[in-house]
């Protein structure tokens, strides 16, 4: 990543708090929705891949946690402003399929790991590890990939149909992200922290849109 | 435990992969159970317990799918003749509240804990590592024994109710576990080598009993 903040916040800024426990909510109910949308996999390997995927958030989930008890925060209570959003992102993108899950897998965990990645350049040094570890990307992933692609062999029609899921995905993404921005000061702060000044704001989000573009290439949806 | 076999049966004896298989689809369907179940709890604690029983489950199925790898069996071959009965087991067990579902979490896994423990003498050294780690008991079973006793407080009237669901848990897995017996011939061998002979077989059983007993009483419901 080429984001260079200029000063990293210090390690007790608010924001850090806050981004923490929007982390933790966001890998408990990733955690839930995975763990749920594998009901829908037609055998038993891609509920073994998507068991895989929860069960990592859930580690991520429990990192965090313990990383703010270490700062004196509870967890629940740092996680309480964001359920209601993640919820209300999660109820408007609901697969109806087992593809759009998976497709949803890859996009949602990208998405969220390209964002945190950028803004990790404003974190003080100690608090850059946790938001490292806690995104890593999972080799799983390539199931998704390789069940995708296989998909839309089979069935070309599936191409515009999913693409068109995904596109709604990032959308919704968006929009959820604007709330937390708008609802969460200190978090907005370490956000602008990373971009440095408000053009560079704009860089970092086509920089967000490219990376949504090339997954959506790997899973041959462009 | 004090059982102890004269002799444990040899590292191929087609019983340990039959072993690894049903313990790996357990696991596997705790995890889905668990982590379904969770839905049902009133707060956001239960749930990230929940999860963290459903996690650690999945850590000892990929425990157990990499060891079956060692052995030169595949995980999902070695899980096949299980699935039937496992879901059978579940789809006859499942809970309509939160409280039966931590009742089913904690009795169910002791279940399975206790009656692995006592095949144990007859594993060979190399396998009995495997599956002690892969029952490995969670300290967070603590909440729900927690929770239970706190809701039986508060309404003695769950007490007799969650009784009778307790005692329908254990009949249902009696019943199933006659069905695997009769079914795999190398894992019923398994267990007459762990009890001795046939006689000791019922004592292995009485123990069983015993150990349920002793969580119904943790649980507040003798």
């Amino acid at each position: 990543m080429s984001v260079t903040a200029e000063t990293a916040v210090p390690s007790d800024h608010p924001g850090v708090d806050e981004l923490f426990g929007l982390l933790a909510y966001g890998q408990l109910s990733a955690f839930y929705r995975l763990s749920s949308d594998a009901e829908m996999s037609p055998g038993l390997r891609g509920k073994v891949a998507m068991a895989g995927l929860a069960a990592t958030d859930f580690e991520h989930f429990e990192l965090l946690s313990s990383a703010l008890s270490d700062r004196g925060v509870d967890v629940f209570e740092a996680m309480a402003p964001y359920t209601e959003i993640l919820e209300r992102f999660h109820a408007s993108t609901t697969p109806s399929s087992w593809l759009e899950s998976l497709v949803k897998a890859y996009i949602g965990d990208g998405l969220a790991s390209d964002f945190h990645r950028e803004i990790i350049a404003a974190l003080p040094e100690d608090v850059r590890e946790i938001v490292r570890e806690s995104l890593e990307e999972t080799a799983r992933s390539e199931f998704v990939v390789a069940e995708v692609r296989a998909a839309i062999a089979a069935n070309p029609q599936e191409r515009s149909r999913l693409a068109l899921w995904a596109r709604r995905l990032l959308g919704e993404a968006v929009t959820q992200a604007q709330y937390v921005a708008m609802q969460r000061e200190a978090l907005a702060e370490l956000v602008m922290a990373a971009a440095g000044d408000i053009n560079n704001l704009a860089v970092l989000f086509d920089r967000l849109q490219d990376e949504h573009a090339r997954r959506m290439e790997a899973l041959g949806l462009s």
